[in-house]
C-alpha cells in the first residue's frame, strides 16, 4: 500500500541543524518566521499531504483525465481537494506577498513541495506549473498584467501553464512556428498548437492563464525571434470578474505512462487574444525564468517519489512474513520473518532511503541559495548564491529523479510479484516517477547544461562555490579526530580530487572538441552530484557525532543518520569511481560508428 | 515506433562463429542441422515475429485480458496468431521427437525465443509456459500421463501452466497450503487458491494443464512436504479428446503494470481432480525442473526486449530532427540535425547494444550448455555443462533482465516526451520488462541462488568452466600482437582478476556468517555478468579481427562488432569496479540499523 507520513524529524533537521554555518548567511527578510513557526508550517503540511492528498493518489491514477466536450475533468475529489488546498494557502506559500503571497522561504517551501509530491505527484503539477508562471510573470511582465493577473494566479483562484513544445519541437525550440500578430490595441493574436501542456485545461480553477512561446511576423528564425505571450483561457474584465472565452481549444489530452491525474494537454490557439510578457524576441529569456524555477521543483518531484517509495516498501517489507534471515529465524514464533531480515531486502531498503535523505540535503542547501539569491543585502553574497544556484539547478533535476525513478524501481522490487499489481499501488511510483526524468528538458540536456555552459562559463566562476565548500570540510575533517569521521572525508576527499581532474580533463578537450563534453556529460553530472550528497551526508555525521556527544536526548535519530552515512559511502560514493574511469575514455568508442551501422 | 526485425547478421554470428571452438563440443545428435537449415529456421521466425507478433504487441497492450462468465478472452487477433504460430511449428521448436517435437538445439531455439520474446513479449508467455510445464511432465510423470498430455502439450493444442504462488508465499514455498487428498482410483483432490498463474486461463488452447504445487495429508512441514500434481482444465478421454469441464475456476485475472496481453490469473482448486507427477513430497525438485527452465527463458526475454527497445530508439533516433550536432550542423539541409548525432544519445544507443549483443553471446554460450547436458556422449562434458548450466542460469536470468529494464528506459529517455506517450510504444517496453525482474525468482533470490548454492556446492565446483575459460582466453590474449586486443584482454584481466578476489572473500566470510554471502549477492552476480559479457566481447573481437585480417566480404559486420567491443570495454565493463569497491564493504552497514529504525 501507499505509505507516506512526512519525514518531519530529516525535515527540521536539514532545515536548521545541517546548515546552521550557513555560507549564505541568516536573511533578516526572514527573521520574523521562528524555528517553531516553520516546524507549526512543515507539521500542517504533512497533515494535509496524507490526509487530502495521499488518498486520491491511486484512485486519481486510476480514474485519469478524461476530455468532454472540449472540458477537461480531474478525478474524483480533486476539485475538493484543491479548494482545501487553496484556502489553506498552500498555494501561494513562497509568493510574494505583495501580489498575496505568504513570502516564507524557499528552505521551507522546498520541504513542503516534498510533501507534496510524495503525496500526490499528479495533484502537485497544478499549483506547481501556476508558480511557475506567476514567477515568469513577476520578473518580465508589464505592471498591468501584473496587477490584472498575479493577486488571482498566486491566491489559486486561477492557475498557470507553460506551452513551449510543438510536436515537431520539444529541446530544440528554434524550431517552433506559433505565430503572434500585434493588433491595434497593444494585444495579439496568437495562432499555433502546443502538446504537452501540462494541466493545460482542468475544472479546478476559475480560469487558465497560458504563457505562450510564438513568433512575431518579423522575428529572425531559431530561438532569437522568440516572445512570450500571456493568453488567458478567459479573457478578464476590467473588474477582476471572468469574461468572455479567449479563441483556445483542448485539442486532445495524452495517454501516458503515468501521471494520469495530470492533464497534459494539446491546446489550439487559433487568432487567440494575448499580450507580449516582456521584450519582443526575449521569450526564451522570460521562459527560462519559469524553466529554471521548475526545474528546481522536478528534482524535488523526484525526492517526493523517492520517499514515498522508500516508505511504502519498508511497511512492506516489515509486514511481509518469507523465509528465514539467514543467520537462523529472527522471529521463530511467526511461520516466517518478516523479508525485512534479509541483507538484499535491506540493500534496497538502505539505497532508497539515503538517495532521500541526501537528496533531501542537497535540495536544502540549494534552497538556502534561492532564498539568498533573492534576498540577501550582501551583493557578494547574492552573486555567489546566482553561480550556485545556477550549477545546482541541473544537478538537482538530473540527479534527483534519476535516483526517484531507481528508487520507485527498488520499492517495487522489495514487494516482489505483489509490486507488479496494481492495486498494491508501488507500480504507479515508477511510472509517475519516469517523467520527471524527461520533462522540463530531458536529463542529457541538464547534463549538458551543467558542463556545457554552467561548466564553461566565466572560466568555470558557478562551480567555485561548491567546489570551496566540499574543499573546506574535506580538509578540516580527515584531521578529525574520530576515526569514522576522518575515514568519511577521506572518501569524500579522494573522489572530490577525481571529480575535480575530471572537471580539468572535460574543459581541457572541450575546448578542441564539444563533442567531448557531450560524450562526459550524464556521468559527470552525476560524479558531481554523487559528491554533493558526499558533502551533506559528511556534514550531517559530523552534527550527529557532535550531538550523541552532548548526550542529546534524540540519540535514535542521530545513530539513524551516522548510519545511513556510511552506507553512503561504503555503497553509493563508490559509484563515482565508474564514473570516473569512464568518462577518462571520452568519445572515441562512443561515436565511432557511423550512423548507418546503427 | 515499435521496431523489431530480428538481428538475424548477429544472430548468426554467435551461432556459427562465436563458439565454434566450444568448449561443449559439436553434437551428433544435431549433425542432420546443417547451419544453412538453422539460418532457414531463423529467417522463417523473423517472418512471424515481425509480420504475426509484432502487429498485436500494442493493441495487446491496450486492449489486455479479460475475465467474462468465468472465462478469460485474450486480445484481438491473439488466437489467430497463436494458430498460425502453432501450426508453422514454433511451438515444439526444441521439444523431443518421441512427442511429436522439432528436436531443434537449443543453441537455435533460444534465439527463436529472442525473437518471439522481442516482438511480443504477452505473447511469448503462452507457448512459454507450455514448454516448461512439458519439461517437468517429461522428467518427472509416469509414463501414462506423459502419453496422455505430452502430444498435445507439445503440439500446442493444450497449454501448461506452473500454479506455485499463494497469496502469503511466493519466494518462501515452504508456506504453501494447498492440499491434496488420494483418492481410491489413484488420482487426487487438490484445494486450494493460486495466484499470478500465468496463462491461467485463455482462449488460445482447448485446453490448460496445470501443475500444481500441494501437500498430501501426511506431508511434514514445510518444503520437504510438497508434492507436484497435474491438474487439467478438462479432463481428457481416454481417446485423447477433451472430456468434462474439472473443478478449477478462474477467480479473478491481475490488473498489472505491463504484460496485459498476458493472462495473469488466481487459480481456485476445489477438490480438483489431478495426478502425482514424480515422488510424493518431491515436488519441488520437479518444479524446479520447470523452473529451472523458465529461470533462463525469462532472461531471453529482456534480452528480446533489450534488442525491440534498442531498435524502436534507433529508428526515432535517425528520424527525429531536433538541435545541431555539438561540432557544426551535419545536415545542414534539415531545419535540424537527426538526434543520433549527439553524444548522449548515442550513449544511451550504443549502452542499449552492447547490452544486447553481450546478452545475445553470453546466452549463446549457456545453450550450448543446455544442449551439451542433454546430448553429449562424453559424460565430462555432460558434467561440466551441467555445472555451467548450474552456474549461469541465475546470471541469464537476472543481469539479462536488469539490463533489459535499463534498456527499455534508455529507449524512453531516447524518445523524449514522446516516450511517455502511450502511443509512440516505447513506455510499454518498460512496463512489459519490469516483471522480468521479479517472476520465476526475483533477481536478488537469483543472486542467493548465485553465491548461496552455486558458488558454495561442491567447493565451488560450478564456477570453474566458466572460470578456466575466461582465464584461458584472457592469458592467450594479453599476449597478442594487436594492441587492441591485448588491451581488451588485459581489462578483462584485471577485472576477472578482481572477481577472483571477490569470489574468494565472499567465500571466505560467508563461512562465518551467511549474511555475508547476502549483503554480496546482487552486486557480485552483476560483476560476474559483466566479467562473462566481457569474454563474449573478447572473442568477439577476435574473430572480427581475423575475418577482417582475411579480407572478409562482410567487414561492416565486423568494424561494427569491434565498435560495440570497445565501447564494451570502455563504458560498460567499468562497472565492476565499483562492484568490486562496495562488496568490499561487506555487511556491516546495510545491516546496521534495527527494524524499527526504518
Amino acid at each position: 500500500m501507499q505509505t507516506y507520513n512526512a519525514p518531519l524529524r530529516d525535515m527540521r533537521f536539514v532545515l536548521h541543524e545541517l546548515f546552521a554555518d550557513d555560507e549564505f548567511g541568516g536573511l533578516e527578510k526572514f527573521e520574523e518566521f521562528t524555528p517553531d513557526l516553520l516546524d507549526a508550517v512543515l507539521e500542517e503540511a504533512a497533515r494535509v499531504a496524507r490526509d487530502v492528498l495521499l488518498p486520491l493518489n491511486a484512485s486519481g491514477d486510476e480514474e485519469g483525465c478524461v476530455l468532454e466536450n472540449g472540458v477537461v475533468r480531474t478525478p474524483k475529489g480533486f476539485k475538493q481537494a484543491y479548494d482545501t488546498f487553496r484556502e489553506g494557502g498552500w498555494a501561494s506559500l513562497a509568493s510574494d506577498p505583495e501580489w498575496g503571497g505568504q513570502g516564507l522561504p524557499e528552505t521551507v517551501n522546498k520541504l513542503v513541495e516534498e510533501m507534496i509530491c510524495a503525496s500526490n505527484l499528479s495533484f502537485s503539477l497544478y499549483p506547481g506549473l501556476t508558480h511557475g508562471a506567476t514567477t515568469a510573470i513577476e520578473g518580465h511582465a508589464a505592471e498591468d498584467l501584473k496587477r490584472a493577473y498575479l493577486p488571482k494566479m498566486v491566491s489559486g483562484e486561477w492557475s498557470g501553464t507553460m506551452c513551449l513544445t510543438e510536436a515537431h519541437c520539444g529541446t530544440d525550440l528554434g524550431l517552433l512556428r506559433t505565430k503572434a500578430v500585434p493588433q491595434e490595441d497593444g494585444s495579439y493574436k496568437v495562432t499555433g498548437s502546443k502538446i504537452f501542456i501540462s494541466a493545460g485545461d482542468h475544472d479546478l480553477t476559475d480560469n487558465v492563464i497560458h504563457l505562450v512561446l510564438a513568433r512575431l511576423p518579423d522575428a529572425p528564425a531559431g530561438v532569437k525571434g522568440i516572445s512570450l505571450f500571456l493568453v488567458p483561457k478567459y479573457l478578464p474584465k476590467d473588474d477582476g470578474t471572468i469574461g468572455p472565452r479567449n479563441n483556445v481549444a483542448v485539442a486532445g489530452i495524452e495517454h501516458k505512462m503515468g501521471l494520469k491525474a495530470s492533464a497534459t494537454c494539446q491546446i489550439a490557439f487559433d487568432d487567440s487574444i494575448g499580450w507580449l510578457v516582456g521584450q519582443p524576441n526575449k521569450g526564451l529569456a522570460a521562459m527560462f525564468t519559469m524553466m529554471n524555477t521548475e526545474r528546481v521543483s522536478v528534482g524535488i518531484q523526484g525526492l517526493g517519489i523517492n520517499e514515498i517509495a522508500y516508505q511504502s516498501a519498508v511497511a512492506y517489507a516489515k509486514e511481509r512474513l518469507q523465509g528465514r534471515a539467514l543467520g537462523g529465524a529472527k522471529q521463530p514464533e511467526l511461520s516466517a520473518d518478516p523479508i525485512i531480515v534479509h541483507p538484499d531486502v535491506r540493500r534496497m531498503l538502505m539505497t532508497m532511503r539515503v538517495y532521500a535523505e541526501g537528496c533531501r540535503a542537497l535540495g536544502q542547501w540549494a534552497s538556502r541559495a534561492l532564498d539568498a539569491e533573492k534576498h540577501s543585502k550582501d551583493p557578494e553574497v547574492r552573486a555567489r548564491a546566482t553561480d550556485f544556484v545556477a550549477l545546482m539547478t541541473p544537478v538537482v533535476k538530473a540527479l534527483f529523479t534519476d535516483l526517484a525513478s531507481e528508487a520507485a524501481n527498488l520499492a517495487v522490487q522489495t514487494y516482489g510479484g505483489h509490486g507488479y499489481i496494481r492495486e498494491h499501488g508501488v507500480e504507479q511510483f515508477v511510472r509517475d516517477a519516469r517523467i520527471t526524468q524527461i520533462y522540463e528538458g530531458t536529463n542529457g540536456i541538464q547534463a549538458l547544461d551543467l558542463v556545457g555552459r554552467k561548466m564553461a562559463a566565466n572560466m568555470g566562476r558557478a562551480m567555485r562555490p561548491f567546489f570551496h565548500a566540499v574543499s573546506a570540510l574535506c580538509e578540516d575533517l580527515t584531521k578529525s579526530q574520530d576515526p569514522q569521521i576522518s575515514a568519511f572525508a577521506g572518501a569524500l576527499m579522494q573522489n572530490f580530487g577525481a571529480l575535480q581532474l575530471t572537471t580539468a580533463t572535460i574543459a581541457r578537450k572541450a575546448m578542441k572538441d564539444p563533442e567531448e563534453a557531450g560524450a562526459a556529460a550524464s556521468e559527470y553530472l552525476r560524479m558531481l552530484g554523487l559528491v554533493g550528497m558526499g558533502y551533506t551526508f559528511l556534514k550531517a555525521a559530523q552534527i550527529a557525532k557532535a550531538r550523541l556527544g552532548e548526550g542529546s536526548g534524540d540519540a535514535d535519530f542521530y545513530t539513524t543518520k551516522l548510519a545511513t552515512a556510511a552506507f553512503f559511502f561504503d555503497r553509493i560514493l563508490p559509484q563515482a569511481t565508474t564514473l570516473f574511469l569512464t568518462i577518462k575514455t571520452g568519445k572515441a568508442s562512443m561515436m565511432a560508428l557511423p550512423a548507418e551501422a546503427f
